[in-house]
């Protein structure tokens, strides 16, 4: 991956489920566009073509890792060309819910080769702001219970760690942990505790893209 | 890619579009069938699930060269772990109408980078055999346009080497070819003179994979 020279601004908020990411995204994007900048926002898995067959297959369980993998790859290589990377040409700060941190996690975590999955995303731009919202597999635990019970592929039970949604759900998300902690100082993320108030951490990350945003536009 | 362990085999026909491949097939497993063997035919986009997809997408010229690439990854990736590697598991004579060389020829003169697209693939197993119907595109041009015209995306239109429809296939058949025949010594193709008879390239084909079928199955 490489640094862009896009005239806008790329601001990535990763995590696990539950870590308050699109709550923060919301919030940031009204502060900025207060500030009269245009925003931009992407989730993962959301290209119209792509997310449908996604789902699809999810349903049916029928894909294995690589397949996953490329398809992930697809969509998101579908919503670079045709929506992020025009957005950051034309100048606006484009905020992305996950970015290819996500399917690094996840894709190692169901067996395929860190380096492979890195290739596949080799072409995507070094964000120049990566949030990591840290939020302890206990914490994730609670929230998810409290919103709305286990999902098949949030608690890995496709990789077959155990038929206990409770347990797998604790496996696969202490794995997940494991791959985003080890992803902290290789790609630069700005670590945020996940555990602070939602107003604390949205105070922080303003601070943060503010400053950024001084150095880029001023 | 490695060699597979597989109890099945697997055999490769390559060519540009009428080439000859599918008619080949047809005769080998025939063939092959009346000896007995178990014989499973693999397409290139065949995949239920991905197959619309990229038509949707062609129909409506969205995707660029990566995501094209993903896609047909994501496919090829579909169909080996559901058909291909299960069929070579069986022990059965699996035939492919074209395997991933053909990505790499597309995907190259589409702009993508060699080692990129190699690395998609690196997964998959190097073929027993690999038939290389080699046609000139003079040939290629006759039997386009005694079959059906030209094709946006058989004539590379998409990529915009001229607007009108028989030069854009020339030239970008031309390339192809030019991809195919860097790939010959490096991927040990076996090449066949696609202007030979119907009946001539099938002898041919015949003794090679008879000759193969003794030393894996005696």
């Amino acid at each position: 991956m490489k640094k862009h020279g896009y005239k806008g601004m790329l601001v990535v908020v990763e995590g696990t489920d539950f870590a308050g990411k699109s709550t923060q995204i919301e919030l940031l994007k009204k502060y900025l566009e207060c500030q009269a900048f245009g925003v931009v926002v992407s989730e993962w898995k959301s290209s119209d073509l792509i997310a449908s067959v996604i789902d699809d297959a999810k349903d049916r369980n029928l894909f294995n890792a690589n397949t996953f993998s490329l398809m992930y790859a697809a969509d998101f290589a579908y919503r670079m060309e045709n929506h992020v990377i025009p957005s950051l040409e034309a100048g606006f700060v484009v905020l992305m819910d996950r970015y290819t941190y996500t399917a690094y996690a996840r894709d190692v975590v169901r067996g395929v080769k860190p380096a492979w999955v890195r290739k596949l995303y080799d072409y995507a731009p070094v964000p120049d702001l990566t949030f990591y919202l840290d939020l302890p597999v206990k914490s994730l635990m609670k929230r998810i219970i409290a919103a709305q019970g286990f999902d098949y592929y949030e608690s890995g039970r496709d990789i077959g760690f155990s038929t206990d949604f409770y347990e797998s759900f604790k496996i696969y998300q202490t794995k997940i942990l494991e791959e985003y902690s080890k992803m902290v100082d290789e790609y630069g993320f700005v670590k945020v505790d996940g555990n602070k108030s939602i107003e604390d951490i949205h105070e922080f990350i303003k601070d943060k893209t503010q400053k950024l945003l001084k150095t880029k536009f001023e």
